[in-house]
C-alpha cells in the first residue's frame, strides 16, 4: 500500500494529526496468491490481549478518522469513495455501523446497491451507481456496489458471459473518470470463511430478533461459494489500480475487522491529507464593534 | 454512414416501414477533411425547388420517424440517444422542435445541458449526464452535452489542458458502457457559418419578441470562432466510433437541416430495426365472452 503514507505531518496548516496505527496495514492485498480463497479470512492474533488491544486502536482511530473527515470537507475540494463488497452475512452493515460511528453525518454519504429495479434495469448497470457518487468533502459508501454486477449477474448467470466479461473495461473507465476529476477509491473485500458463514446464518436461524435478516435466497449463493471466490478474484485482478486499489479484510473476527479498515481509512486519509482552506482575512485587522 | 442500412424490409414483424429518403444519406462525415472549418454549413442546392422538395421529403421523413419510435418502445429493449451541438444560435432548439414533432412524447426525453449547477460542480462532469440517459425504449435527446466539457471549458480554459485532455478517455469509455449496454447513440454538429450567426444574432436584436434570446456572452464565444472549429475538429476526431458516430449537419438553410437530420435517424432507427414482441396468445384460442 505504497500509496497510502504514514506522514501525518503533511497536513500543512492547522494541527497536524497524529497517526496512530501500528507500522504496517492490516489490510492485505491480492497480489500473488492465485485466489481470495486462499488469503487469511482470521486475525493473525486471535488472543484476549490482541483483541483488547485492536478495540482500544479503533477507539483511536475513530477520533482520526473524523478530524481527517472534517478537514476533507473544509478543503471541499475532493472525495472519497469506500466501496464494501463481502458474500452475505460478511458483516457490511456491522462495518459501516462501527467504523463511521463517530464521523459528522453530513460528511458522510452511504448508498446500498439491492437487486436493481424495473427503473435501474431501464438503464445501463452503472447508472444508479453513478447518481450515489459522494459529493465534494464528502466519503460515499457503498453497501454493495457496480462489482455485483461482475460476481452474483456472473455468478447466477443472469447475462452470458461476453457481456460480464466486458464490463471490467466499463469499470475501469468510470472508476478512472472519478479518480481524475477527484475521487480517491478505496475497495474493501471483507473476507469471511465459509464455517463463519455458517455460523452466522445458524445465529440468524437462531435468534429471533436476527430471525428477520434471514433469507433462503443465502443458502442458495453459499452453494455457489467457490464460484463466487472465483468471482472475486477475477474482480480485483482486474480491476486493481493504483487510484482504486482493493483490500482484502480477514473478517471472521469483527474487532479485527473493524480495526483493520479504520486503519486503512485513516491511512488513506493522511495520504489525501486534505487541508483547511487558506482565509483570505487577516484577523488582526479587522475589527468588531 | 455504413452502420445506418437502408433495408426497410429488415422490419421483420408487422409491416414493413418504407424507406423514404434519398439514395445517399444528407449528413456529412468529417473523414480525410482536415477541420469542420473546410466543411460545407450550406445545403448543397438552395433553389426554391429544392427547398420545396426538402420540405415534402422531411413531411414524409417526420411520419417514419413516429412509426419506427413506436416499435422501438414496444420492443422495449434498446435505446437511441441523439447528441446536438451546435455554435450559439446554431439551431439545436429549433431542430428539436422540427424533427420530433410527430412523435410520441412518452417515447423521447429531452435533456438540457446549461453551465453546471453547484451540486453539479460537487461531482465528476459526466455525472449529471449519465442521469439524463434515455431508458429502455425511448429516444434521448441532449441540447449540448458532455461535449461541452471539451469544447466551451477548453476555449475558455476553465480547466488546464492535461484536465481536458484526459476526457476524450473518459467520454470514449462512457459511450462504450452505453453501447453496450443497448444504448446507440448518434452525434451530431450542427454547422453554421460565421456570417450566418452574424445575422441570426442581429435577428434576436432587432425582432422585440427573439431580444430574450440575446446573450451578451455568445458575443464573447463568437470572439473565439477559430478556437471553437479546432475544438470541435479534435473532439469529433477523438470521440468518433462505429457504435457513437459523429454527423456534421450543414445547417445554414434550416430546410435542409431538419431534412438532414430526419434523414439520419430514419435510417438510424431502420438500422436497428426494433420489432414488435412476440405475442405470448394464439388469439384463435382466446374466447372473451
Amino acid at each position: 500500500m505504497s500509496q497510502t503514507g504514514r506522514n501525518g505531518s503533511r497536513a500543512k496548516n492547522g494541527q497536524p494529526i497524529e497517526p496512530v496505527a501500528s507500522d504496517r496495514p492490516y489490510a492485505l492485498r491480492l497480489a500473488d496468491q492465485r485466489s481470495v480463497a486462499e488469503m487469511p479470512t482470521d486475525a493473525p492474533d486471535r488472543s484476549d490481549a490482541a483483541k483488547e488491544r485492536a478495540r482500544a486502536e479503533a477507539d483511536a482511530l475513530r477520533g482520526r478518522l473524523a478530524e481527517w473527515q472534517e478537514r476533507l470537507y473544509a478543503e471541499h475540494h475532493r472525495r472519497l469513495l469506500v466501496v464494501l463488497q463481502a458474500m452475505d452475512t460478511g458483516g457490511k452493515d456491522g462495518t459501516i455501523r462501527n467504523v463511521f460511528r463517530s464521523v459528522n453525518a453530513m460528511g458522510v454519504k452511504a448508498a446500498r446497491f439491492e437487486a436493481p429495479t424495473r427503473d435501474d434495469l431501464a438503464r445501463d448497470y452503472l447508472w444508479r451507481v453513478h447518481a450515489q457518487v459522494p459529493a465534494t468533502g464528502q466519503i460515499g459508501i457503498f453497501n454493495r456496489s457496480h462489482y455485483e454486477d461482475v460476481l452474483t449477474v456472473r455468478v447466477n448467470g443472469l447475462v452470458p458471459e461476453h457481456v460480464w466479461r466486458r464490463r471490467y473495461e466499463h469499470i475501469r473507465g468510470f472508476e478512472r473518470l472519478l479518480a481524475d476529476e477527484g475521487t480517491r477509491i478505496v475497495k474493501l473485500f471483507l473476507h469471511i470463511g465459509r464455517a463463519e458463514q455458517r455460523e452466522r446464518l445458524q445465529a440468524r436461524l437462531d435468534d429471533p430478533h436476527k430471525r428477520w435478516k434471514f433469507d433462503d435466497n443465502d443458502l442458495r449463493q453459499r452453494e455457489h461459494w467457490d464460484d463466487y471466490m472465483a468471482a472475486y478474484t477475477d474482480a480485483i485482478r482486474e480491476t486493481d489500480a493504483p487510484h482504486a486499489p482493493w483490500y482484502v479484510i480477514p473478517a471472521n473476527q469483527k474487532w479485527h475487522r473493524d480495526r483493520t479498515v479504520l486503519d486503512l481509512l485513516v491511512r488513506t486519509l493522511e495520504d489525501m491529507a486534505p487541508q483547511y482552506p487558506q482565509a483570505d482575512v487577516d484577523p488582526s485587522r479587522v475589527a468588531i464593534d
